[in-house]
C-alpha cells in the first residue's frame, strides 16, 4: 500500500512537470473531487469536489440577487421546434445534443426494450442552454415597459454531447448558472452584460484567487445568437488558456425569434433587448490547473470547504482532547476545520492525503503540543511551518489564510504576465505557441478568415480582445501578424481547452 | 381591468367550496407561482414559486447534513442495463421515462431531424430517481466496515412520463432531493431511515405548519425495490390525501443486484443494507392546499420568501420616506419584507394580489399613520387589523409572525382532527368515502387482494399503517372491514393525489 502511494505521489510530482494533462487525470482521482461515470462523458461529483461546487453556488447566488436578478426553474426538455427558431442557434448545437424521443419501456420475455408505440410525436431537446425555452415564456410574461427590465436566473443541469471530454472542462452534462435578461434599450442590456461579466471577475479574483482577463470574443468564437460576447479568459499552468465564463448581448435576436414585443410609453410595439450570461462546473477545472502543484490540489481559502485540517500524531487520549478543544476554538471563530481521527492510518499518510486535498492549512498535534499547549501549523502553499501557543491560535490562522489567498493570487499573475508576449512577427508566434509559451498578443486584421488560417497552422485560436491596453481598438497603426494588412484589434492567441 | 379581477376572485371563491381542483390551478396562476409549459405535463416555476422551493432547500440541506449525508451529484442519464437489474424497481419505473436515443440533429434542407447515424448503442434513461446508478457507484466506494455507513445526498431534477398531470402535485420533470445511505446491520439502516422521516416531519411542523402522519406504506404502495416504505400523508382541505415525502429501507435488494459487499472486521464479505428518502417541490402543493382559503394562498412565516408586505396608500413622498423609514427597521430585524412602490395601481388592487399571493402580514401606510407616527398591520390568515406606534413594530410584527405560523398549524390539525374518522362498517366507510369526509382510519386484513378490492368499488386506497395509534398492529381483535376476517392492522384509508 505504501509502496503503491508513493508510486502514486512520484507520478503526481513528475506529471506536473512533464504529463500535465496526466496530472489532472489523477490529481481529480486522488483528490477524491469526481470519478468517471459508465455514462459518456459524464462524471460524479463526489462529495469534496460537490462541496466546491456549493461554495460557487453559495456566494455567486447572492451576487446574482444583489442585482435584481431572481430564480427560477424552466423544464429540462426543449421541444425540437422550438430549438430551430433562432438560425444561428441551432446551428451552433444541432451537432451535440441528446435527444429524447420515446417515453417508456416495456418487457419483451426476458428483455426490457423502448416500446416502440410510446415514440413523442415532436422529440425534445435535452437543454443544451435554455435561451429557446426561456424566450418562449417572455412572450407572455412581456407586455410593457413596465414589465422591464426582466433578470432570471436558474441553477440547472445542461446537456451537450461533445466528442471528446474531460471532467470539470468539457463534460456531456454539467452544471451551471444561466442568467437571462429583457431590457427596453441596448445600451441597458449592454451595460447589464458587462455588469454580469464583472461580478464574475471579481468572484474569480476574490474567492477562487484566479485573475480572469476581460474581452470580447471574436465572431467566430462567440455564442450562436449573441451579437457579441464578453468571455473571461484564464492562463493555466501549462500555457494554455480556459474560457472561465461568458456573458452574451443577444442584440434583437431572440426576441424577434421568438415575437417578444413590449408597449412603450408611446403606445408602440417595440422588440426587446437580451442577455444571458453563466458561469459552470468548468471554474473547478480552472481552480485545479491554476493553483495546484507537484504535490497535488491547493485550494484558496475563501472557496475551500476545509480550510484547517487537525491531524493527531498520536492516538493518546490527551492528544485527543486537546485536538477537540483547538477544533472547537475554530469552529467558533468561524474558520471550516476538520479533525482527522482515522486512527488506523499512520500520520504520514494522512499528512500526504491532505497535502493532495489542498486543504490551505495543516495543524499538527502530538504530545509535545498537549505538553507546551502549542500547536504546529504547516501551510499548503508555502510549506512554511511554524509552532505556536494555543491562545494565539485565532489570529494566526486568520492572517496565514488571508496570507495564503493573496499569495494564490499573485503567483498565478506572475504567472500570467511571465506567459504573456506581445508579439508582432509570425515566425516568433508559431514558436511561442509550439513551445506552449501562454498567450501571445498580436495585431490581427479582425477577419475570421485570418482567424482560421491561423488555426489551422499553429492550432491557435483568438481568445479575445481584451478590454484594458487595447487602445489599438480604435486607431492602431500595426500590421496583422498573418496578413500584414492593416491590424485591426490586438488579440489574445493561445492553445485553449 | 376592475371587472375581470372581481369576477377572478368570485370564482376563487366560489371554487374553494364547490371546484377546489380549479380553486387551485387558478391560485397557483394568479399568485403567480408556476405556469405550465409547451413541454408536456412540466411546469415553469416563477421567481415567487421558487422562492419557497429555495427556503424549503436551505432548511432541508442543513438538517440532512446534520445526519453525516454529504451532498454529491450523479449524472441524470442511467444506461437502460443498470435500471434493468433490479428487477421490481425496473417495472415500478419502465412505463413512465424519458429515454434518451440518439445524440445528434442534422440538417436536411429546410427541416431539421434527427441524425439516424447518431443512434446510441445503448439507450440512456432520464433519472426517475437514482438508486441504480448510485449503487452501481456504490460498489466501488465500499470496500470495508471502514465505509460504512456511507450518507450521501443530491438535490436534483427527475423524470417520471406520468398520465395524468398536476402542477406540483405531479409533473413530468420535478425538482426533488435523494438521499441513499448504505450500513452493515439492518438496524442501523432502519433507524437512519425513520431518523430522516422525523426530520420531514419536524420540518412540515415547525416550517409549513402541515401536521403530517407518520406511517408504513402497505406491499401494494410501497416503494419498487424497497422492503418497507415510510411515509408521511397529510389531509388536504378538499379531503384527499396527499403523500409528502417517503424514506425507503431497502434491505439487500440493491447490494445484492450491483453487488455491493464490504470486508467485515471478522473478514468476511457481506452485503450492506440500504435506505434512500425524498422531497420535492410537491411540498409547495401541500402547502396551498392545506392553508389556502377563499381569497388565495395563506404562507406560513417560517417558510414565506416575503413576510410582510409594506403597501403605500398614497404616494405622498412622505409617505414613500416614512415607508422606507419602517422597511429598514424590519431588514435590520431580519424580518422579510417587500415594499409594493408600484405607483400605477391602486391600493385595493394591491391588497387583492398580495392576499392571494398569501403573505402573512400586509402593513399599510397612509397619510394619517406618517402624522401620528403609526402603521396599520393586517393579518392574513385572521384578517385581524390592528394600528401601532411605530416604536412597537419589531416586537409586534414578530410576535404576529408566530401566531400566524402557530395558528395554521392548529387550523391544519384540527380540520384532520374533525375529518378523521373511525369506521367499522363498510357501508359508513363508502359513505364517508363518496363524500370525502377525509380520512378513514379501519380495520383491514393487511392483504393487497382486500386492498385492491376495496379501491375498486371506492377509489380509496390504503395511505399508510399509522405509526401511532396502533397497537392493533401486534394485537387487533378486529374484523377487516370488507372481508370480515381477522384484521391484521388499522390502517388509513382515503382519496388521494
Amino acid at each position: 500500500m505504501d509502496n503503491q502511494d508513493s508510486n502514486k505521489n512520484n507520478n503526481l510530482e513528475y506529471n506536473f512537470t512533464y504529463n500535465f494533462s496526466q496530472w489532472y487525470n489523477d490529481v481529480i482521482q486522488l483528490a477524491d473531487l469526481a470519478e468517471n461515470s459508465d455514462v459518456r462523458g459524464c462524471m460524479i461529483l463526489k462529495p469534496y469536489g460537490y462541496s466546491i461546487w456549493e461554495n460557487i453556488q453559495t456566494i455567486l447566488n447572492a451576487k446574482i440577487k444583489s442585482t435584481g436578478a431572481k430564480n427560477v426553474y424552466f423544464p429540462l426538455f426543449i421541444p425540437k421546434s422550438y430549438f430551430c427558431k433562432e438560425a444561428t442557434h441551432v446551428n451552433g448545437f444541432a451537432k451535440e445534443c441528446a435527444i429524447v424521443t420515446h417515453y417508456r419501456l416495456k418487457s419483451d420475455g426476458n428483455n426490457i426494450n423502448i416500446d416502440e408505440n410510446a415514440k413523442l410525436e415532436e422529440e425534445y431537446i435535452v437543454r443544451p442552454t435554455s435561451e429557446t425555452i426561456i424566450w418562449n415564456t417572455f412572450k407572455k410574461w412581456i407586455k410593457s415597459y413596465r414589465d422591464l427590465p426582466l433578470k432570471i436566473n436558474q441553477w440547472a443541469n445542461v446537456c451537450r454531447w461533445e466528442m471528446r471530454t474531460r471532467p470539470f472542462l468539457r463534460t456531456s452534462e454539467f452544471l451551471w448558472q444561466e442568467g437571462h435578461t429583457a431590457h427596453i434599450d441596448i445600451n441597458e442590456a449592454k451595460s447589464t452584460a458587462i455588469e454580469m461579466l464583472d461580478i464574475y471577475y471579481n468572484f474569480g479574483k476574490e474567492y477562487l484567487a484566479i485573475p480572469f482577463i476581460k474581452g470580447i470574443k471574436s465572431d467566430n468564437e462567440k455564442f450562436a445568437g449573441a451579437d457579441e460576447t464578453y468571455t473571461l479568459e484564464a492562463l493555466m499552468q501549462d500555457g494554455k488558456a480556459l474560457q472561465c465564463g461568458t456573458s452574451h448581448l443577444l442584440g434583437k435576436n431572440f426576441s424577434k425569434a421568438f415575437d417578444v414585443k413590449y408597449l412603450s410609453t408611446d403606445n408602440k410595439l417595440e422588440y426587446v433587448y437580451g442577455t444571458s450570461w453563466g458561469i459552470s462546473t468548468r471554474l473547478i477545472g480552472a481552480l485545479i490547473m491554476a493553483h495546484g502543484d507537484k504535490k497535488g490540489l491547493i485550494i484558496p481559502p475563501n472557496i475551500a470547504s476545509i480550510q484547517v485540517v487537525i491531524i493527531q500524531i498520536s492516538n493518546d487520549n490527551n492528544v485527543q482532547e486537546y485536538s477537540k478543544f483547538i477544533e472547537n476554538k475554530l469552529i467558533e471563530a468561524k474558520v471550516l476545520v476538520k479533525v482527522d481521527n482515522r486512527d488506523y492510518l499512520r500520520p504520514g499518510f494522512k499528512f500526504n492525503e491532505w497535502e493532495i486535498k489542498g486543504v490551505p492549512i495543516r495543524i499538527n498535534i502530538g504530545k509535545k503540543d498537549v505538553e507546551n499547549n502549542t500547536v504546529e501549523i504547516i501551510r499548503r502553499d508555502t510549506n512554511e511551518k511554524i509552532n505556536i501557543p494555543s491562545n494565539n491560535i485565532i489570529p494566526t490562522i486568520n492572517e496565514i489564510l488571508v496570507k495564503i489567498q493573496t499569495n494564490l493570487y499573485n503567483n498565478a499573475l506572475n504567472f500570467r504576465q511571465q506567459h504573456t508576449f506581445e508579439v508582432d512577427n509570425y515566425e516568433e508566434f508559431k514558436t511561442k505557441i509550439k513551445n506552449k509559451c501562454g498567450l501571445i498578443i498580436s495585431p490581427w486584421d479582425g477577419t475570421t478568415e485570418t482567424e482560421l488560417k491561423i488555426k489551422e497552422e499553429t492550432q491557435a485560436t483568438v481568445r479575445c480582445i481584451p478590454f484594458e491596453n487595447n487602445d489599438s481598438i480604435i486607431n492602431n497603426d500595426g500590421k496583422c501578424i498573418y496578413t500584414n494588412n492593416k491590424s485591426k484589434y490586438k488579440a489574445i492567441f493561445a492553445i485553449n481547452y
